[in-house]
Parts: C-alpha cells; structure tokens; sequence
C-alpha cells in the first residue's frame, strides 16, 4: 500500500482533534464546511490526488468537481455509486454485521467513492442501524479537499419505507434517499399487480414524500428497466423528475441487455425524458449474462454520469458491475474510448485505486464470497504468467502482457518469482527458470542448467500449483546429489479429547544420528506436537504448511 | 440432466459396435463419413437437436451447417471454439493430466463445440501425448449427423513446433494447425526482437509450412492484435491468407480494448484485409478488464463467426471469454440484438447448453480453478435469490429475476427452498418463510408465524450462509417450546501418531438418561470417533458438517 503523505498542517490537527465531528444539519449540502477527519491516521487526506510515482500517472486528470445532487459541472465526470452493502449483501450467504459494514464504508470513503448505499433501512432494525452508523461517522468524515461520500439508502415506494431511509441517512452531511419501483410488464402485473397508471403514481407520491421529509437528493430507479417498454420509461421518469428526482438510475435488473442495446437505452432516455438535462442518468446493471461491466461501461459513453458497482462485483445471483473493472477500465481508456457521447469523450473517475487491492480483501472476508483465481484486477492470478511465452516476455518488457501495474491497485508484486508474477509450471521455459534460479543465487552453467531443467519439465508435469523457489532449490540439490535433510522424524504420537489436555510425544533423529524424544502439551494436539519439536530442537519452529487430507472410506484425519 | 432418447437403429448399432472406428486419414474433411459412435451410452448422438422439451424451446433454430474450413454456408451460424484444454490450462496452477484432458474434451463434444484447442503440442511430451489421444479418441466419434468436433494444436511460427502439432492432431478426422506471431510494437520489438517484415515473412512461412503438410484447415492468430496497427494487421492477414490459411484469429491477448473497440477492429478487418471473404474471423479475448464476453460478442455482431472461449472463461491471469456466457447470449438475444452486421441478424450456434454444467463442474474440479458464486451461468447463485423483494417475485413468477432456467443449462433446481433457488436469509420476507415452511408440512397460523418470523430475523442477522430447511424446524420447534437433543456427548478422547492404531473413546447419554461408553480403532481418530458413536447409537451415522479452526496463537484443531 502506497503511504500517502500528510502536510504538516492536518497532522498536527489529528494529533489535536481525535474525535468524529458529526454534522447532523443536511442544510448546506451543496457546499458542505470541510471538516478536519480524524480516527485512522494511515488514510488519505485528499480524496482525488495522490503524491506516490506509481500511481500519479493514473491521477493526471482533472480533479473531483464540487457535489451537487442533480448536476454534475464538470462533463466528463462519472461518479461511482458503490451498493457492496446493500446490492452485495444481497448476495446469498453474505450477511455482514454492523461493525464490519462501518468497516468497509471507511475503505469505501478512502477509495473516494462518490455515493456509498449503505443498506435498505426498512429491512431490519440491525440493517436500519447499519445505515444510520455510517452516515452519523462516515457521512461525517470530510476530507481536505471537501469529499465526503454521499450516503444513500434504499426504500420502496412507500411512506413508511422512506421515512424510515430518511432516519437512517439523514445524519450525513450529504444523506441521498433511494427508492424504486418495478416498470416492466411482467414486473409490474405478476409482482406488483398494478396497472402502469398505478405505478407511476406510487413512483411520484415517493419522490414528493421524500423531499417533503427535507431530502434534496432523490434517487429514482425503474426496477427492470432493461425489459421495460421505453415509452413507459419516458413517462415515470419525466413525472419524477417534477416531483423532485435529481438522480435517475436506470436498473438491467435480470443481466438482459446487450452492451450496445443497454447503452442505446441510456442515449434514447436521454433523448426523450423530458427534464433530462436537470438530472444524473445512472447504470445499475446486473451480471446474468457477464456483461455488467461492459453495460455500465457503454452506459457512461451513451450519457450516464453515475454507475452502480460492487466491490468484486459481488450482489444478488450472479452479481454486479464490479467496481474495480469499472474504475481501472475508465482509467486506462476514459482518455480515448469514450469519444461520440456527450462531454469532451475523456471521462475519469475521482476513485484512488491503490485502495482497490485491500478493499477487496476486505470485502471477500467478511462477505465470504471468495474471488475466482481468474478475476478480473483482484483475482489471485490476475496479475500471474504460466506460459513460457508469456514468462519470456514479462521477463523482457512486462507491458507486453499487463496494461497496468499491480502496484496501481494497491497489489504489491512478491519478491519471488522474478518479480513477474510468474508462477514456474509445466509450461515454463528455460529462460525464466534460468532467470529464476540466479535471483536465488544458482549461477548454473548450460548443462547443469539444461540437466535442472529437464528435471524441473518433468516434476511440473505432475505437480498442482506450479514449483515455488523451495521446489526448485530441491530440483538443483537432487541433481548434485546432496540432500539436506536436517531432522527426521521418527516416532510421533498425540491424544486430545473432549476434557483433559492435549499431549504429544515426538521422536527426531538429529543430524548427528542421535534420536531424542520428549513429550509436552498444547491447546491442541498439532499444538503439543509443535511445542515438543521446539523443544527438542532448540529454536523457534514456524508452521509453513499444513494439510488435511481425507482419504476414501471412513473418515480419516491425517493431521501431520 | 436430461437424457436424450436414441432411435432403434442407432442403439442396435450401440450393442453391435461398441468400439471406436479410427479414421487416419483426414482426406474427406469436407464430407465424413458419419461413423457410428460407441462408448458412452449416455451422450447425445444428435449434437444439435433435443428431445426434451425443457431445452427445445433453446433449439428451434436452424440445424448445424457442414463444416468447411474457410466457410460457412449459412450467414447466421457462429462456430463455438474452445480453448479450456490449451489457454484454460495454462491459468497458474491449473495443470492436468493427459486422462483428465480426455474427459473434458468428451464433454465438449457433448456439448457440440466446433473445434476443441487440444493444447500446446512442442509444449512437452505430455502435452504432445494429451493432444494426439483426444485426435483420435474424440477427434474420431462422429454424431450421428455427421459432426465431429475439429482437434486443433497451437503451434509458434516455425517449423519444428508446426512439425509436432501436426504430428500430434492429423489422426483426426478434422485437424487442424493453429500457428501465431505478435504483431504489436511493444510484442516485435521487446519480445520478439523482429522487424514488422520479418514478423510477416515468419507468418507466411508458417502458414506455407503447414499446408505443405498435407493441413488444409489452418488458423493464423496475429498475437496482441487489440494493440497492434490495423494497417500491419492488413498487411500480414492479407500475406497468410494467401499463404494458406482458412481462419484469421484475432486475440486481444492482455484485454485491453472496450467492446466497441474490438467490434470496430473487426468490421475494419473484414473490410480492408485483401481476400477477408474467403476465411472465417475469429475473436479471442482475454478478460483483464472483465470485457471478454462482450467484446467476444461485438465481434460477432460485426461479423466474428469463431469465437474462441473457455468453459468457466478460465485462462492466463483473468482468463478467457466464459464459453458458457457467449453461447447462452447467443441463445437468448442471438435472433434479435445481432441486426446490422452480416448475414440475417439472427446469429445461432450449436451448442447443448444442457451440458454446461456438468463441464463447469468437471473443468473446476480437475483444474482447481473453482468459480466464484457470483459467476455468470454457472456460480453457485447464478439462480439463488436473497432479498425479500427478489423471493416473493420469484415465488409469483419465475421470469420475474431469471432471464432462463436453470434446467436449461443442465442445473437441476432442488426440491428444497420452494423450488426457486431461494436463500432464506435476514433479507428474506414473511411470504418466502411461510411458503417454505408450509412446503417443510407446517401450516402455521398467522400469530405462531409472525412469532417465527421475528425469532427467524434474529437469527438470520447473525447466521452467515442462511438457514436451511433444519435451522427453519428448529424455529417452529423453538417456539413451541420442545427441544429434540436425543444424545449428549459427555466424553471423548482420542489417540493418534505416526505408527500405532488411531483409537478412539466416546461417552454418551441417551435418551433415557443412561450413560454409555465404548472405544473404537479407525482408520484416523475421527473415523475412530465415529465407530464408536456408530456401536452405541447402532445406527448409521452420516457426517453432515465437519468444521476444523485454528484459534490464534498456538495450533489447536479443534476436530469436533
């Protein structure tokens, strides 16, 4: 993780000001009183401009424009609404508690989202607390240069459901309320049960009673707007707009629409909503056919100035637009591919993306929705080279095969592995175990090196996960005959149970020849195993590895 | 999955003729013989036409055309070309042997792809042995009318490599020689060290090489075309064209383009590349930026008719297009979102789907590379819903949140969770707790409900994963106040080591209050613990969970 430099001024105001300064007046939003932020001392201050090389080159945009709800000064600017605690809580399985929400709100706000939706107040009391939590501490939190993220909550379009959202947000310095109604037709007669006149009114009615509560931000979103009929969109967003929608996001709620339908979409309500030119178009869209990124993606180039993402891209089924291939494709492309639709055609985001890197992390652990090897930007292996070709070029010119660096996004390349994310498989070629090897201090001449190699073409036929520097250490060892085998074991033996205390007896046989055994306990049995080898030899053992495995029939637990 | 019924005739032929008929000789490309296919009783004999009803609906279109290298005879027809057994493979860590390759490239032919990418012949004799085994195993079933997949091997441009790929596919009935040069400047310059006109002159000899062969299906991939100049790509298609090759594949090879991009790439392609009528385009696009199945679609709608792509869009760092992803778009929006390029605009391919899942799930387990759960098509919550709003829908009208069923891609909805892979979780409603737990057989009234369900939102919030049909009777049985604990551990201990016989002692108390112990042998100390329980209760004991944690400092496992 890149340290972002402090000035002297605003360290000495964390040492003097440690408290959260809550704002629960949501008068002023449209030019809110910067306020110094304390509590985590590593983070950044300004939200939009980085001082570290590496990532400057990604930052030589123009700067964040200054938030107003349904205007956006700057043309080329798309705001990121990240909904990871609502949308993406909504993944099966992936409750999240208060703590840990106020936990990712906070790299949220460091990655410099622009609105984060907080949860869906109505759902649960915890859910309604979650909300108000960030907004009190998050939604207060005003960096040095006046960001502070919207805080958005979600409600039906009901009363009730706002009034309880309005609770929930109104505590941030830039509360937004959120609400929505189903607009395509099997929506609307086999869910709703409403006929479309129904429907606009209870959409209109919810937008006026939010603002009557004092919320000059208001979110409107057609649920299944990618299967609703467009001229009925004309319809509800124009009457929304009257009643006061300064946002109009536009949901592919079931991951239905192609990339350039869904963005001919965006263009055609652009076109035809009559008061578009007061409001932000918005994207949300869902990742049924894989196409989330590419719709939101062609959603900004037809108009759209706020896209809707996840961390991950986590979210109900198979999930949402992920806000890291959003961001890091706006920021790699927005200069050049986005030229056609409104603006200059250079788009940007105010997102830091060295944040990307632990902010996934986070998200994966607490969610429990684990990332594929194969994700895009913050899969394990995005950053990974198996091939020979591939490893040759990296080892020449890593722009050959990566377009963009992982220390960008806050992935900070190992030591190992010549630096190249590359893992030594079967694949491999001579150059790059050759080039590995060296790095690790074996200068081999051609035959020794040829002679490695053939052994190493042969071990990685076989071997799951590629060779790692011990691997091929050993593959160098065996071929010139010596083994370094320090301690064996020969003898091992370990009770646990229910009551009583876990104990283990271990018997080495030294370098010397010499066996010793001693027994000793532990919190468990691996434990007490552990604790015996300490003993007998001396220094402080680190456990690298570890494996269980079960074998056929019965269950068996190999657990050494 | 759902069985394909077989006629009289071909299963008289099934127990007549039950081993595979070899072809050597790759002669007749252009009309096979259809030969009669033994072996796997199970398999569709028809590669693109179902009798089930629930999958016709995806196959009412038009039949396989017959396959010709450098042409189609239908406009509309898009030819599936998978590469999991090549660039899948070469995903970090993910080798696999020479039987597992057999396997998946058996269902790929169940599911009908066009050409299967067998690997990387010069690669290693493993690779060589793996390619050649599924030429002529899968390379020599014939369907029934008439297909029977292509085999190709990739091979650099020059000879030895070509020489072997050769070698490795021409038992095929269809082979075919897929040879590559980088044609971008950093690739030529960097990697490559090769002025633009030596890169061509290498081409051209490769290409003239392999058709000296005896190969008349031969495809040319320009590495890194994404980042290449249009105008070389010109050149050097227009040079191997001439040279011999039937399909032009252009690999975005670090997925850097956007998807209008990549289609623009294409259309120009096929406008300017001299002789471009006379080969088939084929797109390859790697997923760094997540835009590999819509950029692999854009190509098809300016005029793509290969799309090369993986099962679970495994590949080098974030993979490939997911061959899953591509085909049911094709399904679902090929016959209207498709207008505008050539042909008709109701673009088809040929695939199964039916047979997606098994291979997902085969490619997952025998690579490692397990999917995400948010996964497109085939994530463990592709068709799971969580929140309240999501599972009454689905409960009124499945079409309300799914864009197809699940059963059309091979997954069979459980019986559980109302049978709309719902997720009871804290977001969940009153109406999807009621309807399951009356389908669990309990009509509650309406207060004993609300009671459950308040008590079932206080669990929800804490219980990661939702609450399954057991946790849901556990509420009622809460609440009417009856606890069913029949044994209670009261004692257990258990020994293990590296010789010696893992014993076990378990104490329990039944029922009637009476205590019983016994000890147990087993083939670990688990399965000894499990014996033992097995002779007191004198039932079967399945294990339902087992769940080992480590608990901070020290090593404990805690193994019950």
């Amino acid at each position: 993780m890149a340290a972002l430099s402090l000035g002297a001024a605003s360290t000495a105001a964390f040492s003097s000001n440690n408290k959260i300064i809550s704002s629960r007046s949501s008068a002023s939003l449209k030019s809110p009183v910067a306020r110094v932020r304390g509590t985590i001392p590593t983070t950044a201050l300004s939200s939009s401009m980085s001082t570290d090389p590496v990532i400057a080159e990604l930052y030589k945009r123009k700067s964040r424009p200054d938030y107003i709800p349904g205007r956006i000064d700057d043309p080329d600017y798309v705001r990121i609404f990240d909904t990871t605690l609502r949308d993406g809580e909504q993944s099966p399985g992936a409750t999240l508690t208060s703590s840990e929400k106020l936990e990712i709100a906070r790299n949220l706000a460091k990655l410099g989202v622009d609105i984060i939706e907080a949860g869906f107040p109505i759902a649960s009391p915890d859910d309604f607390a979650g909300v108000k939590q960030i907004a009190d501490v998050v939604g207060n939190e005003v960096f040095e240069d006046g960001y502070v993220p919207v805080i958005a909550g979600l409600s039906r379009a009901n009363e009730k459901d706002i009034a309880r959202a309005w609770d929930a947000v109104k505590g941030a310095v830039r509360p937004r309320i959120h609400t929505f109604i189903a607009t395509s037709e099997i929506h609307m007669r086999s869910k709703l049960n409403k006929t479309p006149d129904e429907v606009v009114a209870i959409a209109v009615n919810a937008v006026k009673y939010a603002k009557s509560l004092g919320c000059d931000d208001i979110e409107f979103s057609p649920e299944d707007a990618g299967r609703s009929d467009p001229e009925f969109l004309y319809r509800i967003l124009a009457e929304t707009i009257d009643a006061g929608a300064t946002t109009l996001n536009i949901p592919d709620t079931t991951g239905w629409n192609m990339p350039w339908e869904f963005g001919e979409l965006i263009k055609k309500l652009r076109e035809n909503v009559r008061g578009a030119e007061n409001v932000i178009f918005s994207t949300h869209c869902q990742n049924d056919l894989g196409l989330a990124t590419a719709n939101s993606l062609s959603g900004a180039l037809n108009g759209a100035r706020q896209l809707e993402c996840t961390i991950n891209g986590i979210g109900e089924r198979a999930g949402n637009a992920s806000l890291e291939e959003i961001v890091m494709a706006l920021a790699l492309k927005g200069d050049e591919q986005f030229v056609g639709g409104p603006g200059t055609g250079k788009l940007f985001t105010a997102i830091n993306p060295v944040y990307i890197t632990p902010t996934s992390k986070m998200v994966a652990e607490y969610t429990g929705m684990k990332c594929q090897p194969h994700k895009a930007i913050v899969g394990a292996n995005a950053f990974q080279h198996e091939s020979g070709i591939h490893q040759d070029g990296m080892i020449k010119d890593k722009s050959t095969y990566e377009i963009m660096t992982p220390e960008s996004i806050g992935l900070m390349r190992g030591e190992s592995q010549s630096g190249a994310g590359i893992v030594l498989g079967k694949h491999s070629g001579r150059n790059a175990v050759g080039t590995r090897l060296r790095e690790l201090g074996y200068d081999l001449d051609l035959d020794k090196l040829n002679a490695v190699f053939a052994r190493f073409k042969e071990v990685a036929e076989k071997k799951k996960g590629g060779l790692d520097d011990d691997d091929l250490e050993s593959l160098v060892s065996d071929q010139s005959g010596s083994m370094n085998e320090l301690w064996k074991v020969t003898g091992l033996q370990a009770t646990t149970g229910l009551s009583g205390i876990p104990t283990a007896t271990v018997k080495l046989m030294g370098p010397d020849g010499v066996e010793r055994y001693v027994s000793s306990t532990g919190t468990g049995p691996v434990d007490a195993v552990y604790k015996a080898i300490d003993q007998i030899i001396g220094v402080e053992v680190t456990l690298e590895s570890y494996a269980m495995n079960s074998v056929n029939e019965g269950i068996e637990v190999s657990f050494l």
